[in-house]
């Protein structure tokens, strides 16, 4: 039986997301793409159609798993955190309602099970990417690349999943 | 008619919401209470039950609109901010899912609409709370308080709420 993971990198314009499939031991990439947040100043109508977006994708693919990027990557622009707050909800949400389990990556975790680095630059690690999935080129656009990291990260982890407590 | 306004305190652990009703130019408390997060430890299992739950405050009691704080008022705990993001974003789902208007108002905005002092203390907010909805006692707890404060600033700013763009 084939196994689906979700990656996902949520945003409020652009939400990345891509699936991998691994079956009798093989990964491979079953399919990516973006869910693109077309009301503009909303805030409210974006999460519905992110919600949406993320929903039919889910619907579609039927994930088991989904790995998404860990809460606190961004202290460093608050009011994006907090927006992207906003995404990561309906998106958790969507996985929860589909009955997909939902799984928290570290940024720096990330990189450091693809490259080795946990600083590693853009570049280092779409070429990661490209290499583990034998894809031609590199993933586009960032949004994509980011997702299916997310989703590598998942399927090299995921007997040892990081929590995320909400307890500080 | 009547028009019913839905005031929204978000929190993970606890969501205050209050219903103020406007009925021949006549307001009062409808009703007020909260939404608790049952879940320990689980962030996506916590999102599934705040947005039941405002779903079913939001089927049961029939609001137009929804008022609830502005997005960027705790940038001093930027993960408790981040958290937040996440409660308040499938909160605006649930509102959006059920047709109700979404207004946000700033935290100072709120407090200089029932007090004159945009940096009211808790207890001069409570007092005038009490004293616009002719309650018999102060209104517990805070997160039902605050959520009837969002209710009333946006009663009296209805005509000109505050419109939180996307685009800095």
């Amino acid at each position: 039986m084939s196994l689906r993971i979700l990656g996902i990198d949520p945003g409020l314009n652009i939400t990345g997301y891509g699936v991998l499939e691994v079956d009798a031991g093989r990964l491979r990439l079953c399919e990516a793409g973006v869910v693109r947040g077309r009301s503009k100043g909303s805030l409210t109508r974006r999460l519905v159609e992110i919600h949406e977006g993320v929903s039919e994708v889910i619907a579609s693919l039927q994930p088991s798993a989904m790995a998404i990027e860990e809460l606190y990557s961004h202290y460093e622009r608050p009011r994006t955190a907090i927006l992207m707050g906003h995404a990561r909800g309906v998106i958790c949400l969507a996985a929860a309602e589909a009955g997909v389990s939902v799984s928290h990556y570290a940024a720096t975790q990330i990189k450091r099970i693809l490259t080795g680095n946990g600083r590693a630059p853009k570049s280092q690690m779409q070429r990661a990417i490209q290499r583990e999935l034998s894809l031609s080129a590199a993933p586009e656009p960032p949004d994509v690349a980011d997702a299916l990291a997310v989703a590598l990260c998942h399927y090299y982890l995921k007997d040892k999943p990081t929590t995320v407590g909400l307890n500080r």
